[in-house]
């Protein structure tokens, strides 16, 4: 039965074992650390020309498993990728149109899974996005709770302002910019989930005089520049590429002349659109993040600078993420059995790969995370920010 | 006589003096506190339409001539461009092709002035570049300072590095970063008069075991990425849009993996290349760095990122710019005298209105500032930066 796989495999050397339907075994090393289980027949062609989303593919539909630690998985699967495709096919994603109803869809996918699941394997204040670890030294909820007041402090948050939370999530961030920092907030989702449970926790929290959270588009905010401050965290991914300059005009619309805006979200590697990851970004636009279309750091800053902002600060936390995701796929793998009972077990298996899949991307710079602080000045050119950003840090 | 003048003119409300060849006087406003005196009765046609350019020019060749604060005159004359161009015709300046020996001539022409001109207005390091105020309370000597500080410190310069220095001036920034770091320092420039300064202050100061300084051009640097870290500050302003991209895989071939490049320099407000400031961009480009072409921060960032290396923090400094102009347009003002036995007086002239220009230009944001730190991470993704910037700020 080997014999059906093809000879190439043979040749290469990883701490791989294939395990096939009927019991036998080729060992790819001397020593396996991990072992795929090929319950398919038909698989056996892809082993030629393996790229990620086929792989994938085939454990979110259960024509293969997976034994040992599924970040060495993916490690040894991109290994035998690189070994068998020599040259990426780098092509750029499709790009769809996204109206209203396309976000309101892809959103309500991704985010309406369970808050049950999520809760499972995200901090306390469920903040679904890469945390911030100062020293490296900390755990997920210092890192969260860290990320939190690092945006704040970027955002110069101060008692009375009135911050707008474009995709505010379960709102950790817009109760703690409320608790801790005394602004007033204004949060917009689009996931009627998050919406529920976020409403509940600020109630909970005896916050619903300075918090309000409404399901509500991007296209639909207030353009009177009643807020302060902006934030934006892990939402510019869904907008699109055709829409970046509308979203970007909505957020200088909203925000007050001398106000700041945050962006805080996953860029992509290349300028162009190209993807690398042998296939990963694929599987995230199929399973993960339908819609989803990650702009380059370059991208984002243009569509910022069109609308009439001025980027006054970057900062690259791409292995930042790459350290949450780890925390976020190992809190996961501890509790698959509980997971199980939470989400149809094709989720389940999506969410395992995502989860320790974009950790190993955002590792191999695949993918990068920035925060973008830009500023609306006033209509001499002046602004209120600080000289240096040792405030940041005090 | 005052007949002649465009009759729009007495529409407008400016504390600004016309005094004509003859003596007449049109006073715009009730209190004039300055005075521009028409010189050439062929200039008063300008007055309709008055560019910044024309007026610049017009005062390069002794046709208008003004008294009072140079600065308030940019303002005043800023202010009348507006009332009587409603529409700021914003084309994209022309670009012409560079090449080495085109980048020579047009280096020669602005830096190869007068290193005694230079000396008299600039620090003592004479640092050409933005300065960086921690507080805004700093005079220019530790503001210099302090910036060159703030670029050894990003760059984590430590004692042993390998640092080049593109665009080295007057060996300010070198002879910082082997004092102050214990760094070698490799430094280039395409000034004659530049290099010879430098090399007098590297020996005078016993660092030339420690700091080599050559005329050498970009294309040639050596690409066996043998330097730690590179530091460019003033220099992509220089190179024109049609080389960014070998002018960034330039950096990258000299760097070593795990090395950092940091790019300080000018940025345009547009990123389509319109120019703002009413023509002042083509009195700069005509009279004060010909072939100079300013990228917008998403094009310096595409750049970089192109050449392979990861954007890991941008600062703007746009108004540390303007204090550090409004800091060289002082002093040269306070000393015209001894500048006139330095300079021709058409140079006196331009660099008198492109020093007090460009200050009202940062202040207004027609430019920008941004030091755009990026890594080259070696092959696995991983870097050596630490997980926060809060060691800048120790």
């Amino acid at each position: 039965m080997l014999a059906l796989l093809p000879p190439v495999l043979r040749e290469i050397q990883l701490p791989l074992r294939l395990r096939l339907w009927n019991g036998y075994e080729l060992e790819l090393g001397p020593i396996p650390s991990v072992t795929l289980v090929v319950k398919d027949p038909g698989l056996i062609t892809q082993f030629e020309q393996p790229t990620l989303d086929a792989l994938g593919e085939a454990f979110v539909e259960g024509r293969l498993e997976m034994e040992g630690s599924i970040s060495e998985v993916i490690r040894l699967c991109d290994a035998l990728s690189r070994a068998l495709i020599p040259d990426e096919n780098a092509a750029p994603p499709e790009r769809r149109a996204h109206d209203k109803d396309t976000d309101a869809a892809a959103i309500s996918y991704h985010y309406d899974l369970s808050n049950d699941f999520y809760a499972l394997w995200l901090d306390r204040d469920m903040v679904y996005s890469c945390a911030y670890f100062e020293t490296g030294q900390e755990d997920l909820e210092q890192a969260q709770q860290a990320k939190l007041r690092h945006l704040c402090r970027k955002l110069r948050l101060k008692p009375g302002d009135y911050l707008l939370d474009v995709g505010c999530g379960w709102g950790g961030l817009a109760r703690f910019a409320a608790r801790e920092f005394g602004a007033r907030v204004f949060g917009i989702t689009l996931s009627r989930e998050q919406l529920a449970l976020a409403r509940e926790r600020v109630k909970a929290e005896g916050l619903d005089d300075r918090i309000e959270l409404e399901l509500l588009d991007y296209r639909d905010l207030p353009q009177d520049g009643r807020f302060d401050k902006v934030v934006s965290v892990g939402m510019f991914e869904h907008v699109g590429h055709a829409n970046l300059a509308l979203y970007c005009e909505r957020l200088y619309g909203a925000v007050r002349p001398g106000g700041l805006v945050m962006n805080h979200g996953i860029t992509a590697k290349h300028t162009d659109g190209r993807q690398v990851g042998r296939g990963a970004g694929e599987f995230i636009d199929r399973y993960v993040f339908p819609h989803g279309e990650l702009p380059h750091l370059a991208t984002m800053t243009a569509r910022i600078s069109e609308a009439g902002l001025e980027v006054v600060d970057v900062e690259g936390l791409r292995l930042h993420y790459a350290r949450t995701l780890n925390f976020w796929s190992a809190n996961l793998e501890s509790r698959l059995e509980e997971a199980s009972r939470l989400v149809p077990e094709q989720a389940l298996r999506i969410w395992r790969l995502y989860l320790a899949g974009c950790a190993y991307g955002f590792e191999q710079g695949w993918i990068n995370l920035h925060q973008i602080l830009a500023v609306k000045p006033y209509g001499d050119g002046s602004h209120d920010l600080p000289w240096s950003r040792r405030d940041l840090y005090a």
